[in-house]
């Protein structure tokens, strides 16, 4: 079968990266990785999940490189899951998950949690798109170019957008 | 089947939302939308995407209200997909995947295309999460805490974490 990931000229990343985090759980264990969740029984029992399910998460995430499975000590037989760098490099997106769920899908005053800056215990900012000089983007003032990985293909189709992003907003 | 969306006492939001876009195809029939592609065929073309699936990713899509599906005209029997505000809203998901793809998992001077702002045609910046007083945050910096729509659970669960999160970036 054709799969997304392997079609898209444009950047297979997108996909690639929803096939690791969007399958069930996956986010869920990630976010409990950042909340401090190390041994597979308190993500067990955190979560809810049954057993064979986690395991084969666990596993994929620390095939992906999101997660490293290291002894609880040295020269341990038991172990336990710690995020890597990739893996804390997701805060941004899990966030923005967040708030575009409480914003569009929940509504006014649903959040069941908020994320907060330990400084000032203040709800961090809405996650937004800002030029590199600092400026907030709207959808309408941002345009794709090619890059380096960019096929021939790819390459074509930016052409054909006319580097013009759809948007009225 | 206990469903990570609706077992997480601490967040529906993030299984919803990859319940949405998480879904094979979502994600880039939504790219294509912010492209500017309206048109059942155009999305087929460019995707190479099968009719059936096509069919039912879109009226997912529209019935989470994400595009709208318009008469291209006054009166037309014909009809077109259009990016809600809701749908727009998920550029900055869309960005930060693109972003942590290229980064993490294709590696450098691999990226298809580029964001750039179509003031000055420089690459956006890396998403990052600030806080409300533009400070950028690492994980390390980010504290969680109940919002208003906390069960006893989650509540519970909040306490239990110390509202410390694990990190050490």
């Amino acid at each position: 079968m054709l799969r997304p990931e392997n079609y898209d000229p444009l950047n297979r990343s997108v996909g690639h990266v929803l096939d690791i985090i969007g399958k069930g759980w996956a986010i869920l264990i990630i976010r409990e990785a950042y909340f401090g969740t190390r041994r597979f029984e308190d993500f067990q029992r955190q979560l809810g999940i049954a057993r064979n399910i986690l395991t084969s998460r666990l596993k994929t995430l620390c095939e992906n490189g999101i997660l490293d499975r290291v002894p609880i000590k040295q020269g341990a037989k038991r172990h336990e899951y710690v995020l890597t760098s990739k893996g804390k490099a997701l805060m941004p997106l899990l966030i923005a998950l967040t708030q575009w769920g409480d914003k569009w899908v929940m509504g006014e005053n649903q959040e069941a949690i908020i994320f907060t800056d330990r400084q000032f215990r203040e709800p961090v900012a809405e996650i937004k798109v800002y030029s590199s000089r600092g400026q907030p983007l709207r959808a309408r003032d941002i345009v794709v170019v090619a890059g380096p990985g960019a096929s021939p293909e790819a390459k074509n189709r930016i052409d054909e957008l006319n580097l013009v992003f759809e948007s009225s907003d």
